[in-house]
């Protein structure tokens, strides 16, 4: 792909001056941890950036970010605009206003205990590359934007990436409107999104859809949130895909009798069935080479000395490739029905609902070139500190992105940058200021490339 | 022992009346249904008595069932008191009323899916044998009362029978008071003992203590809660200890992180970890003859794309001999440790916190002689229902009781009644009215053989 910069017209920068625009590392970081006030929690350290995240989708803290992002994206005269699922837009408007826009996108909300970089980079990297644009005077082919997806998490409403999902027509609106939050609140109601999108006053009118919001493109920068970068000490992952995973609820359930009288033989445990489901979908997965996860298990009524009736968890189940993830399901299927007719599971009913099927995906070869042609050009500056003389690699991600749906309907890729000792989903997940400011300077020259050839 | 009835003075029934007291079935089946409007809950049929019951400890229905109940002893001529645990007793003076009296103990608490039987026949089977005493003009030698003793589920607070433990000075006061509720209330905050029973009025000022309310003996009828009885076609079991028991609260402190970048090597996963301790509990329990039960497990933060940091989970685990019960718990504490230290579950932290320590109880043999003298008159008059030919058989409890605490500090003894399939802590649990009214009738026989036995 030829790298040939920008035209200038009118007093707005000329030819050749990518690799001139930089993007202002203290100002990004500024604007990340000023925004981590909204949402901030689990105080980990002295220093006030020590603490993690818990701004959970649509939540109060949700609301004063989506204040903060479109007056943000206003100040640079952006316009903006709020979809049906709450997803914020902010666009630059290009030499050819008329044609869809690059977007820039990631997430504001955050895992219960999430931390300060897990989607909030990428959206400040977008914005900090709208600062780029702006102070430079720069006037682009096509208009350029960021956009704040709604509930990419899928930690508070049950589907990760939704709304993307629904901007890509794969998931129905009233589907993802009428999800009801994982954990009731204080009055023991479980809100839906639409609810929440109300509450906080962020159900736009614009059609949550491709076609009322086009893209040309969809760029993701992340931070990895596993290990490979940092181990092998390179600074950018080029990513070529996304692979598989489904979630499931699952629901046992048995009888609740006491657990002083009813012996063995008499018992339908459904907690003791889930455990034992639990433990099977992590033996199944090793040998598929694929992970599974519980995170959340309830169990009704929940006495000390009553067996539980009904035991609902949730299961993660992931794989590279979609083959692989089938075989996974299909184990562990047969596994939970044989568990549940033996010992003291015999008689427990298990139940199957799918909650998330995201298929292996493979980004758009004209991004991942673009992608890749600026991590060589910010590489070239940087010490060398790989062993294979490489400061950047190609990756599958582990974890699903909005862009696994924006690619669905407009060339999509991502970037991603080192993840201090692989931890995220967690308070003290890190990405380091330049490490973050390496990563935003990466989007910016991947976005000027794709501007470029749409124009040529 | 001799049974010679009562002694006849001043209109007050004579000798030999206690074969011929009867109580009455219709009016003890009324008062049990009537009193489960309070807290009734879990319709499973269309007859009015047809649901279980949902009455927490300390709960309004609980207020409303205490109110009732000393409603009704007023109404008996007997003397009321309420301890500082909410115990509430009734008394019906005896000839020599300054003697301790002797007490039908059981409680009115159920639990969150519990039945119509547990602990409720015993205390309103106390009430009717006051009824009957009442009526009938009869003139005890001592003194005779019913006790509803507070929180015997441990189902709402989390020590089983912790008021008749209070009483006997085995819980401390403030340990009783200072206990909060398993689950937190609408506003998040979970209660203490000492702060429900502010709330319902039962705080009472009379120290819960077996000095400042000492008892001659502690009778207490319970329907099985196992399914011996009910196999072997018997109608009454004659109770001669409980087994053992203990509960401990068991955390398991890992790491939250992402559950689709984090490799297995990486995590320190607590949901499995937690589902492995489970499981092995099962297993060791197993070659020791006893049980294991989880009924309870919360896990945080509750994401399901991230692991647990911390899982909490309940264990109860019973055997009938003390040793072996102390050989479970250290091969339960080894293999947690063994298990908290490989594969995913490497480098979880494992913390036991016991709730309840219930040891083997022997129960009084002057009590169990009144019983099974009580029981051989009652079952003179049935028809043979028993392969063996005898309709009673000796029993060891599955469950706790109050009595156990009263066995500390007076001859104590329980009978037992049916229990339809075994089923108990289940909205479905069910006695027949005849096997109620058959219990009922050994309770008041047992009691009237130890008035007549201390009197001698
Ligand atoms: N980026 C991210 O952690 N998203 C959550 C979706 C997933 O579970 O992979
Ligand atoms: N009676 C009864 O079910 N009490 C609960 C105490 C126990 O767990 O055994």
């Amino acid at each position: 792909m030829a790298v040939n910069g920008l035209n200038g017209v009118n007093g707005t920068r000329s030819k050749h001056d990518i690799s001139t625009l930089k993007v202002n590392q203290s100002r990004l970081m500024d604007a990340i941890h000023g925004g981590c006030k909204y949402g901030a929690a689990h105080r980990y350290g002295d220093h006030p950036t020590e603490t993690g995240m818990a701004r959970l989708s649509l939540n109060d803290a949700d609301k004063q970010i989506r204040d903060w992002f479109l007056a943000t994206a206003k100040s640079l005269n952006c316009k903006t605009s709020i979809d049906q699922m709450g997803n914020l837009f902010a666009i630059r408007p290009g030499k050819n206003a008329a044609a869809p826009p690059i977007m820039m996108g990631s997430h504001l909300d955050t895992q219960p205990t999430g931390g300060r970089y897990d989607g909030i980079l990428g959206v400040n990297a977008g914005l900090e590359v709208l600062k780029v644009l702006h102070e430079n005077n720069v006037e682009t082919e096509g208009s350029i934007g960021v956009v704040n997806w709604t509930n990419e998490e899928g930690a508070r409403f049950p589907m990760m990436a939704v709304a993307s999902g629904v901007w890509a027509e794969v998931v129905p609106l009233e589907t993802a409107w009428n999800l009801a939050e994982v954990s009731p609140g204080e009055d023991g109601h479980k809100r839906t999104m639409k609810q929440e999108l109300e509450r906080i006053g962020y159900l736009g009118s614009q059609p949550a859809s491709y076609r009322a919001m086009p893209m040309a493109c969809h760029f993701e920068l992340h931070i990895e949130q596993g290990p490979s970068l940092e181990t092998e000490r390179k600074r950018i992952g080029v990513v070529k895909g996304v692979q598989a995973f489904k979630w499931f609820e699952i629901t046992v359930k048995g009888r609740d009798t006491h657990a002083g009288t009813t012996p063995f033989y008499a018992r339908m445990d459904s907690m003791l069935c889930a455990a034992k489901l639990i433990v099977e979908s992590n033996a199944i997965v090793k040998k598929f080479g694929g992970l599974a996860t519980t995170g959340i298990l309830n169990a009704d009524p929940g006495s000390i000395n009553t067996m539980a009736h009904t035991v609902t968890f949730t299961l993660d189940i992931r794989h590279v490739e979609d083959d692989k993830l089938s075989e996974i399901e299909k184990a562990c299927r047969e596994a939970f029905s044989r568990i549940s007719e033996k010992e003291s599971e015999k008689g427990c009913k298990i139940e199957w609902k799918e909650l998330v099927d995201s298929p292996a995906v493979k980004f758009h070869p004209d991004c991942i070139a673009a992608v890749e042609a600026s991590t060589k050009e910010v590489c070239q500056d940087l010490p060398m500190t790989s062993e294979d003389g490489q400061l950047w690699r190609y990756m599958i991600s582990g974890a699903g992105h909005d862009s696994c749906y924006t690619n669905r309907r407009c060339p999509t890729s991502m970037i991603f940058t080192p993840t201090k000792d692989g931890i995220s989903h967690n308070p003290q997940e890190y990405c380091s200021p330049e490490d973050c400011a390496i990563g935003a300077q990466v989007l910016l020259g991947a976005v000027l490339r794709y501007d470029k050839l749409r124009a040529d």
